[in-house]
């Protein structure tokens, strides 16, 4: 589908508007997630009525403002739901000794964990003493309703891509239930501001094949994951065509496909967040998403 | 909290119009989700721009219209998101031999699952040989934004009760990633339908202590789950307390609080859902909700 922007950015702007717009962008290769104000980095107001509308409605307009403070693409009111999947990298399953699951993992999060770019992750107290851990991701944007639809139908279905962070507690998503063997992850990744998504949507029709891209997460300088966005396990027409049987996968919703291996949880020793972490989520041709991190 | 209303239902008015509205109650112990058209049941009109409005604002007219069809009390629009319990009824997780959870088991469906009271339940394909099985459960509706409660505040943000029923595939739930021996809940529950609530709202300030509350859960006859609200390891406050730690719950959102012993799946032999089966969930002063079950 092609909706009415190439790249969309939401943000406040030097007149103190908070907008949504087409970044204008300086060269091929900037990266909006590294854009300050004295980059005087400039976009076209996008009037935004459904950010995935593809009838016309939705214009990217001739007004030109400057970009005083990049936030996130989408806030949680845009956002039905986020579907994450876990275990979807290939080498990341070898590594742990697994056997590649038959379908996806899946699991959810509520909107109220989606945050913008550039502002700190808020390691709420429940999880202060435990182990809060990054996971870098590449995210699809549903923009129309689904159901149903078989692979070959399914990316017709994407408006857009993004990075994302699937914050996590280590030590919460070990579910006590089960004496510790099996994933809570619901709880433990769906505290407010655990799903940092940007740092803006791509079009779909700007990324013929997202099995080129490349994602990489840096955490205070260090590398921690890098791998090719071609070694999911299931892709983004697998994901969409599994996830629509029998249900609706409403619009504005978000699929954060997995995380490769390097997180914190399996460095040897461990290294989890902890205040003044700074983590980036590189993804090519999308950008850097960053955060900070906080406990409060 | 005090809403503006006693009982809420959502119904088909004699004049084909679809409304909300207090019901006129026949007598004390009137079943809501058994009314047919020839009880001529009556209801006062809600004029309901916020359900859980504590302004003023909404309102219980004097307009009062008959009840040609009820309806569930809440669509998809009205529900951000839907949080639910594993293993929290005592007796049932002592029947399956394990140890009670330091802290509730927590999944989300999506509200893309939401369901009428009186229609079928319907089973896609991907869940038709598999093992689709009913989970009778009481319901919390949230009515203001709730985070970092304590237990002694929890039922401060309670509008009101439902029942609902926690429709499942057991087979797709066992999550193959872990040898079918972790659940998998955010998939096998997720289908559309998967969630039916109803068959009224009652408002909390109707029911001092839920916990006084009895739930059944009666399958095409047969008494299959029998037990208090009394028996919830993790009882309302309790778990509003701890889901609401770092998380905001939204207002509008449901928490349902899990599922007594005696779903099919734990039959011997199991019995299981099939095209014809009439599931019905009564709650003590909250009614019965019914529906049927269809494969498309």
């Amino acid at each position: 589908m092609k909706v009415a922007w190439s790249r969309l950015i939401r943000f406040v702007a030097t007149d103190g508007r908070t907008l949504r717009g087409e970044p204008i962008m300086p060269s091929a290769d900037f990266d909006l997630g590294f854009v300050t104000e004295s980059d005087k980095l400039q976009a076209k107001v996008i009037v935004d009525d459904d950010l995935y509308d593809t009838t016309g409605k939705t214009k990217v307009t001739d007004e030109v403002v400057t970009v005083k403070r990049l936030l996130g693409p989408l806030t949680k009111e845009d956002v039905p739901i986020l579907r994450c999947v876990g275990l979807n990298y290939a080498k990341h399953i070898r590594e742990a000794g697994r056997q590649p699951p038959p379908f996806p993992s899946i699991f959810f999060k509520p909107t109220t964990t989606v945050h913008d770019h550039d502002v700190p992750i808020v390691i709420p107290k429940i999880a202060q003493d435990d182990q809060a851990d990054y996971e870098g991701e590449f995210c699809i944007v549903i923009g129309r309703d689904a159901k149903d639809l078989s692979e070959s139908e399914a990316l017709d279905y994407v408006a857009a891509y993004t990075a994302g962070n699937d914050v996590s507690s280590r030590k919460l998503q070990r579910d006590p239930a089960y004496a510790g063997k099996v994933p809570q992850w619901g709880f433990s990744k769906g505290f407010d501001t655990f799903a940092p998504l940007g740092p803006c949507l791509v079009a779909s029709d700007l990324i013929d094949d997202p099995s080129k891209l490349h994602l990489k997460t840096i955490v205070d300088g260090e590398t921690r994951q890098s791998e090719g966005v071609s070694d999911l396990l299931f892709d983004s027409k697998k994901l969409i065509s599994h996830l629509s049987q029998g249900t609706t996968l409403q619009k504005g919703s978000i699929i954060m496909t997995g995380t490769p291996g390097g997180v914190g949880f399996g460095l040897n020793p461990p290294k989890y967040l902890v205040p003044g972490t700074q983590i980036h989520v590189s993804i090519t041709k999308i950008g850097t998403l960053r955060n900070g991190v906080v406990f409060a």
